[in-house]
């Protein structure tokens, strides 16, 4: 017997409506708020991945060689392929460009819990002007697509990596320092950050102020303690845009670091609570990574969301499952009703009904049976002496009522 | 720049609508034949391909070491993933199971004209039992969701590799030849055939007469010509199905052999004349494949349907792309308007409909055009004037036509 990749996933009937149905919801919330969808190739160049995430990042990923002795990866994400898109064909598109995307990505790391080696992003990306309804737009458009599959606990982080950058720069760091201090910051290593910053003779007044933005955390009032400026301005006007899109559970963390260095102002982060230890649901900010890529300048902003984690949320949570429902199964009774039932079967489908009938030949109880294992809500019973009449039984399988009906009323009947 | 891998796609806003809503059309017309969608992973073992279509498609696979050492593949099709998936966990659920699925695959090929190196298929595949209605469910099937996305001018051909088998079988050719036969007669290669027959003392009547069987196309009708039995019997009641299920264009063609050793009954191909010399779009039957993953045998019959040639097809024959449409383009106008129209943003996308608004503070002339472009049916110009009296400018972007409104009267009148 073949096994399955390991870290890899099947999906059955009911769990696939599930994941379909949440999809769907997504997909129409993107689509509300005006972004519009693209795809991209499975893999790519290895570079394309290397060049936005360093070199380090060729441990995680699934990459071999092609039968041309090419350099290629299966995707680990899918932003530095929208950047690659956008600067080969979208870059002449009208400003601002609103996108959406879903694929599935791969990572070669060992499985663990709502940890898997293909998993699947849901990610958006906004190319236009820096103003931060803009931002405020990405972030309630991630808030908004958790909230259509139906999650209450979820949070919504919002900082400005710009903040603590123009800090260290003003401090005469390079680039390099930047990234190193930022790196101590992210894991709020207070010690190795003092230890670093001595030997850059900054002192320890400075190392305490930068921390205590670093932990600047609640509700918008605690801009109020930052020094004015351009920064704190863009920030609340954002936050107060979120509020007036009707975003819920947000609040300001200036902590938030997202490790990576083309984050340039707002960003911010999604937790589940009810996911424990791995709680993070979606990332994102604005970013300069169209350059890197061989394109002009444009202020880019967006995120990624963890599509398998935050449906592994919505369970914890208890959200109902999604199913798809049959409207009718159709069973033949006796020898000679099978054609004039497929008649019937024919009928409803053209009327945009789900229907499905008998094709093993079975008794009218196995068939009842099978009928309610596959979701069926109504039940055509077409026995020989209803069909002679024109008529058949229509039985509603919850209730277990039946009755005679006409086969021209049935689907005014069932759609009524 | 970097360059997208060769024979592979990105699909931009607009063609990815029509992808979007065609596939939509087709999962849509699945779920209403009673099918239920599955997915499996977008790589698996190496050996799960070879062992369903031999060791020479390697030549043809993405196949590479993943850093444990193990050979995997990206998928070149999807029916062998089926078939592991159902000996593993599927069988236990009711018959007949009724299984649709889409996704990319695979093949490392030189790109032409509608065959790429990463291609689209939607499939779907029927457990249960050996009955003409369950070959019909699928042709059906497959017909309607090509008739869903608007193509007109296809043909279905349905045969039955059975009979040719049983010919040869008769002949007492062992697996091996009747292999070998049935590609000589897949090529109508009346010459090899013949030397080949000869090498089994076969005789030139009986060559003559596997021939005319191969040959036999043509209406319901041409199924005289063949000798009584229940092959003759079972498609000629799968065809009488078909009618009934409202499949057109469908006529009897015994020379469709499938090329594969595990179709054993019912096979059918699919063809759409505005592609040319690559003009199949379909190809199916039933088969015989679970004892071979292990699983204990079950009756299979289905389709893989060329999702990318489809959508070719649909162009040449000028069927109306969809695309995504905007229901309201929200412009500010004035220093004080953004607030007030972003909260009119909010409230209209809240009753489900599709809203975006200007996020680069340009001039109406310019938001004007970019709704345009956007495809936007309406334009709301929010001035300060009109909003101080609880009023805004709506605009029908086909017609022209424009006139105030009260914002609240906006939901009803849109949606009306």
């Amino acid at each position: 017997m073949f096994q399955r990749p390991r870290g890899t996933r099947d999906f059955a009937p009911d769990e696939m409506a599930r994941r379909r149905l949440a999809l769907e919801k997504m997909r129409e919330t993107a689509l509300r708020f005006g972004f519009r969808e693209i795809q991209m190739p499975t893999f790519e160049e290895l570079e394309l991945f290397t060049k936005k995430s360093g070199p380090g990042i060729v441990d995680e990923l699934y990459a071999f060689k092609d039968k041309g002795g090419r350099d290629i990866a299966l995707r680990p994400e899918m932003t530095a392929q929208v950047m690659r898109f956008y600067v080969s064909d979208l870059s002449s598109l009208p400003k601002p460009l609103k996108l959406f995307y879903f694929g599935p990505c791969f990572r070669y790391e060992n499985p663990q819990s709502g940890r898997f080696r293909e998993f699947y992003q849901f990610g958006a990306e906004i190319a236009g002007a820096e103003t931060p309804e803009t931002d405020a737009e990405v972030i309630a458009l991630a808030s908004a697509i958790v909230a259509a599959v139906g999650l209450k606990g979820f949070v919504v982080r919002v900082g400005y990596i710009g903040i603590l950058r123009s800090m260290l720069k003003d401090l005469k760091f390079s680039d390099a320092d930047i990234a190193m201090a930022l790196h101590f910051l992210d894991k709020n290593d207070v010690e190795g950050f003092t230890k670093f910053a001595s030997q850059k003779s900054i002192s320890k007044e400075t190392v305490d102020r930068i921390f205590s933005i670093r932990n600047l955390k609640g509700g918008i009032e605690i801009l109020d303690k930052l020094d004015d400026g351009k920064a704190k301005d863009y920030l609340r006007e954002t936050m107060n845009f979120l509020s007036i899109l009707g975003v819920k559970g947000y609040s300001v963390d200036l902590g938030i670091i997202r490790g990576l260095d083309y984050y340039t102002g707002m960003v911010f982060e999604m937790d589940a609570p009810s996911l424990g230890a791995e709680k993070q649901i979606c990332g994102g900010g604005s970013y300069d990574l169209v350059p890197l890529f061989g394109g002009e300048q444009v202020f880019t902003t967006g995120f990624a969301l963890g599509f398998d984690r935050v449906l592994i949320a919505a369970e914890n949570e208890g959200v109902e499952k999604s199913i798809d429902e049959l409207d009718i199964y159709v069973i033949p009774v006796g020898e000679g009703s099978l054609e004039k039932a497929l008649g019937i079967v024919e009928t409803l489908r053209g009327s945009g009904l789900r229907v499905d009938y008998d094709l093993m030949k079975r008794s009218l109880s196995k068939n009842l049976k099978y009928a309610s294992l596959v979701n069926a809500k109504r039940v055509v019973i077409a026995g020989e002496k209803e069909l002679a009449k024109g008529a058949v039984t229509l039985r509603d399988m919850k209730s277990g009522d039946q009755r005679e009906i006409k086969i021209e009323s049935l689907v005014n009947e069932v759609k009524k």
